[in-house]
């Protein structure tokens, strides 16, 4: 395996030009590697740090194509790519997709995605796909209740997810969650995991195991590494590694899992950097988006040996929509904290508008509590202004 | 002081496009700042992930005051900027200047930067201006020989430079060498030094001291912390903050010293981050590029504090001009080393074409014999390929 670095920049098309991509575009330009992406938000937040935005739709045919004419390869920082989009205009422009399309439509449909898993002996929470009250009435006889009702496609951040408690809920939930969808269990977890996972050409490399706070099905920070025993961290580990072998094609995976007694149960995946890896960019010597860079571009993969405990915390929007400053951002911008700004010009509520990470002293086996009450301190000062 | 983040960033103007704008860009982004620069050269090593490039030579009155009005404040990462063309664009605009023309005019002439500096008690090696083979004549019975001498104008990494041995040279030295010129005495140091130092608004903040590396007056690698005794550190530290009352307006200046016999002598100002501080990238919680973001940009300065002892090593043009890629860059990419690649065209022997950094274990007191081995094997396995 020889390498070279070649003085023409090699250029990665992206579809979807939000927060990843813009951290993305950061990480790889000291590779060498520059970013045109398709986003149908004019000014998306990666514009200004990559070559060129194609403004367009992410499944616009012609969009796509001119972005697979003017790139060495492709990508996407959301699972809304259309796979058969990607797959034909890479296909004409005679350049390769990563992750492979197959992987998208695998990970698209949870369940889909849940039926691959478990035919490679990944362990996951109970589901069934449903269609019907009966349907789900039976579901319920297997599984006992409460179940999270989850649309198989489409929903993110707890959206498209209905918790189902009693036999009154049936109807609703059908009701509330559009297009197809599925039942899990209800996973009484002790605490949610993720292990970020790259693929690289004939070689794999596990980032340490964080763990993933979440309320209301929005991840507010990560601790890492996880404050579980190294036993379930080593599990946790090779769990993610039976994951990479359903993924096809190189990049990062984000695994998203539950704890539950010591046991892991993989919950979702995402074929792409993640918000449970953010905390890579200083807590490792290679950061989740380098090595998606460098994954998807076919050079090697980089050290994720961790550099030190981490704490991220992410700046999620209050009210909205409305345009706003984030004011407060003193203690944020003084401490040792490091701030990622998304650019984002609208307000929403529970719209992820930043995050800031904090790194502990290295000795520590896991982030201390003067850390965490540091993180706390700081986002307790930010508040938005119109 | 309370500070808002804008959700419309703030974009900074820089004159300037290279290797510095390029990494400016890519630690400013995280900020929510944005960049756009004037270069002469078309699609410049910062273009990709600028919001835009202006092409136009560093002092053209035109590229530049378009530059003043599509951002909110100039600076520059090269001294060959205009300090009038950049003060009259921003005069028209109504922006401002970081640091400031007269500080870049004080510095652009090194014997007037020189005299400054001594005003305020900086030690710096003796000087003296010369025109003549009489003046030389005289400054050498002053100084004794040999003397260096030195364009006072427009030189940097050795270019301009041109030592006097004997009484024989001086009539060569003076033809050799256009310009305005000074001499100065040879200072027989035991080790280079150099201080990252930052001006933000009503404060100061200094990086820790490190040790600079050159061969034919070209900066090879640096090694953090400086591997001299605590207390030339802390001299060193001392003279950088008095060095910086002499420099008018906000950013981050680099200020390479000589030591010897345990004092500090002055070498030469930078009023930009510089290739002395590249290491800060990987080696403190603020790199020298966003904290002169931060300066520029008016906000608060952030954490200097040391991550890891560090060494970053220059990967410098050997043949040329010619096209090549880089080979030999597997160790390089699979090692804990962390990669800029400048992404220039050409090769030119001596041209800095990259670096890559090295960080070592927290708990060593300056970087080890084994990372220092790291390194060469390294960079002793790079080669450029046509």
């Amino acid at each position: 395996m020889k390498r070279k670095l070649e003085p023409e920049p090699k250029t990665i098309g992206v579809v979807g030009g939000g927060q990843l991509c813009r951290m993305f575009c950061e990480a790889v330009s000291p590779l060498g590697i520059e970013v045109v992406f398709v986003d149908p938000t004019p000014d998306a937040p990666a514009c200004h740090v990559a070559r060129d935005q194609i403004v367009g739709g992410f499944d616009d045919p012609d969009a796509v194509a001119e972005l697979a004419e003017r790139t060495d390869v492709l990508t996407y920082d959301i699972e809304l790519a259309d796979p058969d989009v990607v797959e034909n205009a890479a296909e004409d422009a005679g350049v390769s997709v990563h992750p492979n399309p197959d992987t998208l439509r695998t990970i698209q449909d949870k369940y889909v995605q849940k039926n691959a898993l478990v035919e490679e002996g990944v362990p996951v929470p109970a589901y069934r796909a449903v269609e019907t009250v009966e349907d789900l009435r039976a579901a319920a006889d297997e599984l006992g209740l409460p179940l999270m009702l989850k649309a198989r496609e489409g929903g993110y951040d707890g959206r498209g997810n209905y918790p189902v408690k009693t036999e009154d809920d049936f109807e609703d939930a059908l009701d509330a969650v559009e297009g197809k969808v599925m039942v899990e269990e209800f996973v009484d977890y002790d605490r949610e995991l993720a292990v970020m996972a790259a693929q690289g050409d004939g070689e794999t490399e596990l980032f340490p195991v964080t763990e993933t706070v979440h309320e209301e099905e929005i991840l507010r920070r990560t601790v890492t590494p996880a404050r579980t025993d190294k036993k379930t961290r080593e599990k946790a580990r090779e769990v993610a590694r039976d994951v990479l072998e359903v993924m096809g094609g190189r990049g990062v995976y984000g695994i998203e899992m539950f704890e539950e007694n010591g046991e892991i149960l993989v919950n979702e995946i995402a074929p792409r950097p993640h918000n449970s890896g953010h905390w890579t960019i200083e807590g490792t010597h290679t950061s989740q988006f380098e090595q998606h860079g460098r994954g998807v571009a076919g050079l090697p993969l980089g050290s994720t040996e961790i550099r030190a405990p981490t704490v991220s915390v992410n700046i999620l929007g209050e009210e909205g929509p409305r345009d706003v400053s984030l004011a407060g951002a003193d203690d944020l911008l003084t401490s040792r904290a490091h701030l990622h700004w998304y650019g984002k010009k609208e307000e929403r509520p529970l719209r992820k508008m930043g995050h800031f990470t904090l790194t502990d002293n290295v000795e520590e086996a896991t982030v201390t509590d003067e850390l965490l009450g540091e993180a706390d301190e700081i986002q307790n000062e930010l508040r938005f202004e119109e």
